[in-house]
């Protein structure tokens, strides 16, 4: 089985890690599909599509899939075509993992199999918060996986978004 | 004389039909242009295109016009071009009927003749209020014509919405 | 049974009557797709969406269809999202008219039925005669129905023609 | 030394000038890049790129700048794409002006020298402030350069946008 | 009077210089167009926005205009919003210099008044005919103002194009 | 060191291979870039980014690098965006190898080293070839890795071109 999850990943961080650990117990091969992807800079989406695909890949070695691809897609504009956008960019899939409501009515219109992911401790291990704990000097790394840790480090991420939090003076 | 009139319709609505009746007193074709086509399966714009394109043809059925054209045109990122983006997509016209300031300031400027329109009973008789009731599980059916509420019927719109609004948990 | 027949049209000649003439004798309804809509002042695409929509619609008129829709549809980058935008565009059909070998593949690939359309006397009746014959001052009106030519004719397109295939000196 | 300054300028006005006048002082050229040029006639940005162009220039009219560019570029989706973006469209430069920090950050990472601007007075000399003024009937004009009140003046800019805030009804 | 001309300027020439040369004996005030802005590195269009931006402002230095404005503009997808595109990124103008039949016939259906220019010596003073001695190693610098030789030579412009016409080997 | 390769890989052929075997000798990562990743279905882009980010995956399984990524990438207009639009895309890289002199150009101006690549037998290993005997029924699996092959039959890929390169009648 194939299967397909789709994030922001801003950043990767230990919810997922365990949610995927779920998913290699019923998948042999996964497609992480990076969404946003054109999008970095901001408070939100501080990270680039290329340094989300190094954080993912160096996350990912060592999991039990066969296989996998980690791939970044740009949003479209039409949620109707957003699905074929997708499906155009990765290799065939049977199986989708998701939470956000918007992705599952998507995918089951189209007829796919969608699975419902249960988040534990979500408070802790959210984008938000881990962002917010980088802008504030918190304790952010305890909430991801050491190698995503090691590359946030090496491009300075957490200065990155403390300048960006600066005032407009 | 052929008349323009332009909105989202998300969904058509009573309203809407009233004021269209109007038009009919004066103008003997009309052109019902249907904006934001490009998004759908959201809270604000849950329809796609093609089905507010269906829920318009069905209600103007049996109307006055000697004809009538249902045209869905995507937004444009440029106000200053949205004019020719429409003039470019729709059979000529010589009068539009409007009441958003934006779009009554952009034909003025075109030179074009602007009615404005009075709707009655806005309270009830909106989009924001009848997918709200779609949501709650509302009589919304009341408040559009029957051939409308029968294609949003066919489609399963009300539950899209519901699904739509669930929390992403 | 509701089908759907794609073309540029530019312009709709008597080629395209026929055609759907013989599409109305086993479907109650129509929908005629403008593709490349955005494209028009050029030697290949002269006409406008809203021009080529007023032409159908004219021709339309009279025809034994329960109810038919002309809906204009803009160009997409990627060939395998395009059904899935025009999806969205248009109400829901269950048969596709075609002959381009493109168009067919990707119907074919999301399910639909497709049917090859014969056109006869294709030297004669074709956008690319019409056009040339336009330009050289050629009798084209024989090639159009009256009401398309009736068309052309209020908007000069056969002088718009002639002033495009100038020489840029 | 040639420099660069980059603005939505709704309006320019009097802090841009002595910014501006500032920036004289130790640069012979100056490039003016108008930003979010594809926005007009919304309550945030009010005027096109073509009138900001006229204004701008007319401004920097009688500037001791031994020449000077004022030029308008669209925004593209993508942060870390805008800097190329931004430097096919103007000539070379050597040094950034700029108090917005992701503008900062973004010209810092390709290398450039960014100087922070400080601008007095400015509850009274922004652009919100200003188009608020023009909105309540107050008195704007004190606040921007003579030429540029007589820009606005000749666009009838202030109505243009008394209208657009007018309530939808 | 305030005129308006287009191009691409791959590069600016000597045929240029005299156009404009005679447009300053009727018109005092000169809107620069660049068209096809985006376009850069190509055998077309070699050279960026930017750079022709520069070319421009140094050949108009010393002409007799009271203002000029040199303006690089990305081209439309549809012809029909074109002129709307451009007039949203100019100041107001009165006047149209164009020979090419497409930008004529644009223009003329906005109520513009379009001049044509004629161009002397055109098989020597062309864009076509200049990057093709430049890849050729030919004398193309006296067909350009010395002011653009000088921005060419600045960036390295004609090795910029041998190196594009390479083989891929 | 972390090498970078783009191609279009339609589709990915022993040429590539041996290439890429080449690469592995002096760099322990290696990032393949798919260009032009929108395209599909035409005759000279049959298979979709996604299919070769499948075929790319199962032809590098067994390589001797120790990590590599395999990405996607639309075009984007201007090409003097397109090295940055690239590197928001993918991790960090050192080296790019590259034949194409546009290629070439681009990445040097941006002060990466870019080492030519030499393909032998090239008029047989090119996708030009590969694509032409496809249609021809002609022996196209000796020219591409057996794991190529196997996803291409999967998706039955020979005969979509087949069909694709039919006559419109």
């Amino acid at each position: 089985m194939r299967s397909l999850i789709v994030g922001r990943f801003q950043p990767f961080h230990n919810g997922h890690a365990k949610l995927i650990n779920e998913i290699s117990k019923t998948s042999d091969e996964l497609i992480v599909v990076i969404g946003s992807a054109q999008y970095s800079y901001t408070l939100e989406n501080p990270f680039t599509a290329g340094e989300r695909v190094a954080m993912i890949t160096a996350a990912l070695k060592g999991s039990k899939f066969k296989e996998f691809y980690v791939i970044p897609i740009e949003d479209v504009d039409s949620n109707q075509i957003w699905v074929s956008h997708l499906e155009a960019m990765v290799p065939k899939f049977g199986r989708v993992y998701a939470n956000n409501p918007l992705v599952k009515v998507l995918f089951r219109e189209k007829g796919y199999e969608v699975k419902t992911t249960k988040l534990f401790n979500r408070d802790e291990e959210s984008g938000t918060n881990i962002r917010r704990l980088m802008i504030d000097g918190g304790n952010w790394k305890k909430l991801v996986p050491e190698t995503v840790a090691s590359v946030i480090n090496s491009i300075k991420g957490d200065e990155r978004l403390r300048q960006l939090s600066e005032k407009d003076e």
